[in-house]
């Protein structure tokens, strides 16, 4: 452990540690203020219960200590005009950092309406966590900020994400004891391992010590400071300590850790930048150990508060009812001094703001915390050399990824300068066969490198960690800093990050609604290794529901889109990563797949989501089909075309349209989701009274959830994976599911009326080939002949099934 | 660090340590045969293609080390009598923990159609990875096994639900060293500080390097050996290293370091239970460091493969059509020398399994592992000294989560000797109201304590860190053992396990079709603190969809109940903690609630799982209803009743029946869920045609997702949750959704056929009423009055509403 002490800088003087502990105690009451007043905010006559506000919300507890920290950066900041963000992992602390950006100005030039006065104080109270007003905890309406925090987990790898490819970015993290005990936070301090002191920005985490959670102590706090060291140490960092609860002394040893640990990051980055040297830095970090509630009420009620977990909320919570509460209160206000700290105009007096740096350097108003300020077109290449060639359907096969590979190439090349663009994936990127990436650049590694090794580059644009919560974190902090990227995952572990996808489309949902935030580059996941092709890792690697769980979020963020072959992959891509403010999943296969659509068909059918593919039916021009085929996915679609295949043999007078959906909220009304199509548009597609046989990708029921408003939902029946699966061949997938292509034709006979007597034969010959199919694998282990060696026949066959 | 070869037990001989290498060897040339081989299972004649696979799937890379860990855990076992488990945490490495179970007789006990002979390893070979057969990870269908592995992150938490109330079993800890990159497995590194040395096992991690993940280096493998030991040290261990890639030297340090750390357990364990030391002991961990597909080809296709990612699958991917390659397999399965590890008709011969214990010893045979074996039933205390009296429906309110409480402290209490259930939760135990557990027991806790803590108790069963993740590990652990648990979450945090959770229904549903796997207890969720009452966190607290992600799961697992109020919840209680393999979740509200149902009306009510509320309705018997209310969740059921109430005294000729539904798998059809109802008795609560205007928890399309294929399905209106949130009133948020009182009014008025033109009145007060809550909320900040002091009035009002 270095000694904070040591360090050659010069020490602060009285003067300033006074000016320090004025803005401290300045915005210790400003979160006070926001917690209790709605009136008398500058304590012109004593406290009333009419001055107090009708709910007590919020979280005190954190707040000093958020405060204490931004004070600090503040002096830093302005003392070296240092380029900086910070990430409040205790997000729930909004009082705290709304007191710190409406003391530096930022609030007011964000909200003119809440200005930096009395009049504005009294407003800055009235709102907080008052319907109509802003949230109790740190959220997108809070000017400077990229990160909630309500959940918990994820500030570490934000941090990092807004630091990747920012060299002259520090950014402070403020990781609470109770965030440090979750799973993704543990994870995230790896990163330091992916941190390159060359092309990146810096990380200061500060884990904040404060000792107790909701209801318990801290494990962190609670075990011993040798032991602490070693796990800090073990993550690779230098510690510098914090401890007290002495504000003098305590505002003196930050300000001296402060000091040490941006002298240890310029020395780490002169080193590598300068001196070129490439051993993995020791970064510091800051254990800032200070009481819970540090400052406010001691004993409420006869019990301990501050210092405890009863300080985490609201410690005096009867203000209103209770007198000595409201004393108490009125008490802890005063004891900052407001009428030292305040003109009689409410504004904050000159030494208190001796430490906020000006303009874009103060930490509400850094551009980079409103990532699209700064954000640029991504220059993704025309998709014309990229695409496959295609003359007539399901002739040739390719890897649909292995191609969308080669067109990331030249994103990544097209941005070897600018660096603003990043592919994330745990381990995956060459399983996914997204491996042509490595052609424009390597994979970010800091660690130790053996000859053996390959791609690994310390200063590379892919990142892979095995932790899909460290992927999303990079990459939502990467892009709420004004960049581009891509997720590439297995389908089915994409829920591992199920609550962090939440938390992001709520903030793009809220961010949308603010003028000031500009748009970020979107969210995009490529979701592959999938459900139908897991059939050699088995029923663990077997899930599509993530797409079930996104489409439950805020119709405006969530898009879905389900390309069936390569090219409409290149079509939609190039889509998603030209678009802003949404979250985009696409999932498309990376084993060979038949190529249906050239590229101007796939484009003419990504543009409109959907479509009817005429040269696959057999319905007759200006007649309505016996029956719709419809499909999303590629392995559906491949199931679909066999079915229809089979049907123009066996039941050629069958009237059939086949109808391929790529993005899955047309299928919603207009009126839930912008891409949602008219029902007069949804019935010229599916007809309002045929049958609809729709093979679908995921579970079978969202399709009905999306369509159950149509007038032909009675006559549609889905099929799709309904959980069942192991380790066995891609066709017994869906033979277990019952999505084959001898199922569907089965369903179609079923299902059109009158056809099923007719049709016996043609059924027959369908339960034939499923039982073929059942023996078939038992027996050698791979699928049918029949079934593996299939291709679409284009031509229209005479048949020999029987006549309608 | 701790050196191994200091401890003082005595070293195995050249015998032992010869006949340790056999086994390993035996296990190694096992693993490879599943992996390759269909036929010529020993040997006996030149390899040729038609005795390979037609399809190569399985993971060698990790397998010998497992089989190593395996090979020396029997040692120990059998040389102490040991009581153990072993958690494989790479699942993956199915062919090595099925080669092991094999050679011990474990599988052919299991399965006796795969005997210990030349004819059973013909048939494991066969089988894995095939079609009919089994799959390639470690799975529910391997026996002593309770952990996939296919996920990657749960094994240290799976190990320590294990260990929990168990304290004669060792649970050896198998952790790769990709899955340590994950975010759950990086958290639950802290359990060490809830493990009882005197009433808990012991679990013994054993932190598997083998330096690649499926494409890259792992970042524990790459770090100096110095840090890795800070960051063991720091997570509290004492560490054991076992380096190398010689194969006798391997065995003889693995040997040591066994003994060692048996031997540190051991003391420790007596230190604690015989001389009562309460200071956190620091547990043995050991480092396992040796090659990635050891043993196997070196190199391939003049690549090189042992000691690299290469190795992660199968390493000769062309044995088919490669003669080469074809050589390389004989040849490498000939280094392990068959020949002198199984006899003529391929039993094992003896010295092979000189190390292998007997009978349950055997880690494929603990009873443990099999966990419904040993469970016992749950003694929950009858309901009534619980439940609250209710003399008419709604004259009082109730917090239903507390008197839960008072229920499981009975049930705590009650198993104070037993010691098999516990609660886990992430520090929100008395958030949600259920401190009451703390007069039965304390929260475990092995860290400090200060003077000013409440309820810590180093033997306690209540389990807090804040990691859900952790949570649900532990959990899952100790219920796959035979135990019980219940787990409270915040309902929007609990996604954060979503992908946990998924693993776990898949492991009970393959469980359930296996007869020796006999049934264990349900995993019961209790989520509360729900979407209605985070008015104060806001937004990011905000999210009713876990509901929806389980119900995408296997039926015959998935159980959701929401109950309406207090004697509902405790009537699913009781249900849920008496039953099996089954997922439960319940979701209840923690504030006040009227009590609506005296126990026996709840009993009746949960017993049916839905059903009609004649004293809230004004049907007339033997007629049909105009409308009917439905409502499920405790929030939509007051906005039902308030609803209800409004239109007896606005409409009073309307006939109005009100159904309450807590069993949501009800609603789906009998074919889709064990608890569907059939179409007769859906119509008859919910009737074929008239408007069903229906209030639900979450979000509105699941309830048209579970009921699309009924009659009246067009008819179905749904009101709930559509991701409108932030931090404001709690009837504000049900406004902000659409799903108040007044809405729901207006939506019957809309949907009863004829009524809109007569009740313009009535419609226009309920638009009145939202327009002066909007008004009254940002004004005073609290509900309108009316709102807030409702209450059910039962007596049938005259009304003053239009004439029907």
């Amino acid at each position: 452990m270095r000694d904070a002490s040591t360090s050659a800088h010069e020490p602060v003087t009285d003067t300033e540690l006074g000016n320090l502990v004025a803005h401290w105690r300045a915005a210790n009451y400003l979160a006070v203020g926001q917690i209790y007043l709605k009136g008398n905010p500058l304590l012109g006559e004593p406290l009333r219960p009419e001055h107090i506000k009708p709910r007590l919300l919020g979280h005190w507890g954190t707040s000093p200590g958020l405060n204490l920290v931004h004070t600090h950066l503040n002096r830093v900041v302005k003392a070296r005009d240092q380029d900086a963000l910070c990430v409040w992992g205790p997000g729930h602390g909004g009082p705290a950092v709304l007191a710190n950006a409406w003391l530096e100005g930022s609030y007011s030039e964000t909200y003119p309406d809440i200005g930096r006065d009395a009049d504005g104080m009294a407003r800055l109270f009235h709102q907080f966590s008052f319907p109509g007003g802003v949230p109790s905890h740190v959220a997108p309406e809070t000017p400077g900020s990229i990160h909630e925090g309500g959940e918990l987990g994820y500030s570490l790898s934000h941090a990092y994400g807004a630091a990747f490819d920012n060299p002259d970015l520090l950014v402070a993290c403020v990781i609470g004891d109770g965030e440090a005990e979750t799973g993704p936070l543990a994870a995230s301090w790896h990163s330091n391992k992916f941190l390159d002191p060359v092309r990146d920005g810096a990380v200061l985490p500060i884990l904040h010590l404060n000792g107790y959670k909701i209801a318990n102590p801290t494990v962190l706090a609670r075990v011993p400071e040798p032991e602490l060291d070693d796990l800090l140490r073990g993550y690779g960092h230098e510690v510098l300590h914090v401890t007290g609860d002495e504000p003098y002394a305590v505002h003196r040893a930050m300000t001296e850790a402060m000091d040490t640990a941006l002298d240890t990051i310029a020395l780490i980055q002169r080193t590598a930048r300068d001196g070129g040297v490439t051993e993995r830095p020791r970064w510091p970090v800051i254990v800032l150990r200070t009481p819970k509630g540090w400052t406010g009420p001691s004993t409420v009620d006869g019990l301990p508060v501050e210092g405890t977990w009863r300080a985490h909320q609201v410690p005096l919570p009867a203000v209103r009812e209770n007198p000595e509460h409201l004393r108490q209160l009125e008490a802890w206000l005063r004891s900052y001094r407001p009428e030292e700290l305040f003109d009689h105009d409410g504004r904050p007096l000159p030494h208190v703001l001796a430490c906020v740096p000006e303009g874009a350097r103060r930490l509400g108003s850094n551009p980079r915390a409103n990532g699209g300020l700064l954000l640029r077109d991504l220059p993704v290449p025309a998709l014309e050399p990229y695409a496959v060639q295609v003359d007539r359907p399901g002739a040739t096969l390719h890897e649909p990824t292995r191609v969308l590979g080669d067109l990331l190439e030249s994103v990544m090349e097209a941005t070897s300068e600018r660096r603003d663009f990043r592919v994330v994936g745990p381990d995956e990127t060459a399983s996914n066969r997204l491996q042509a990436l490595y052609g424009a650049t390597g994979k970010a590694w800091q660690a130790t490198v053996l000859p053996v090794d390959e791609h690994l580059d310390r200063h590379g644009r892919v990142m892979e960690i095995l932790s899909e919560h460290t992927c999303q974190g990079w990459l939502e902090g990467y892009l709420l800093t004004g960049r581009h990227g891509l997720f590439s995952c297995y389908e089915a572990f994409v829920h591992i990050v199920d609550s962090m996808v939440n938390q992001h489309i709520k903030w793009l949902k809220v961010s949308r609604s603010l003028p000031w935030r500009r748009p970020i580059a979107s969210l995009n996941y490529l979701l592959t290794s999938h459900v139908w092709r897991q059939d050699h890792n088995g029923f663990s690697h077997q899930d599509p529901g993530f797409v079930d769980h996104v489409l439950n979020k805020s119709p405006e963020v969530v898009r879905v889109y389900l390309p069936p072959d390569t090219n409409t992959l290149l079509s939609v891509a190039e889509h998603v990563l030209h678009s802003r403010d949404y979250v985009n999943v696409v999932v498309a296969g990376k084993q060979p797949c038949f190529d249906w659509l050239s590229l101007d068909e796939a484009r003419a059918h990504c543009a409109r989501g959907l479509g009817v593919w005429e040269w696959a039916g057999t319905e007759r021009e200006g007649e309505e089909p016996d029956v719709v085929l419809a499909c999303a996915g590629d392995v559906p679609t491949q199931e679909v075309l066999a079915a229809a295949q089979l049907i123009r043999h066996q039941l050629p007078q069958l009237a059939l349209r086949v109808v391929n959906v790529v993005d899955l909220a047309r299928l919603l009304p207009e009126t839930e989701h912008p891409h949602g199509l008219s029902d007069s548009q949804y019935d010229a597609l599916f007809t309002r009274d045929r049958p609809v046989i729709f093979a679908y990708h995921g579970y079978p029921w969202l399709i009905h959830r999306l369509a159950y408003r149509r007038a032909g939902h009675p006559n549609l029946h889905v099929h799709g994976y309904r959980e069942s699966g192991t380790t066995t061949t891609p066709f017994d997938m869906v033979v277990r599911n019952n999505m084959d292509r001898y199922q569907l034709v089965m369903d179609v006979i079923d299902r059109v009326p009158g056809l099923a007597v007719r049709a016996t034969r043609a059924r027959q010959a369908m339960e034939d080939a499923r039982l073929r199919h059942h023996t078939w694998i038992r027996e050698h282990g791979t699928d049918l002949p029949e079934v593996a060696d299939w291709t679409w026949q284009p031509e229209t066959g005479g048949g020999d099934g029987p006549p309608r």
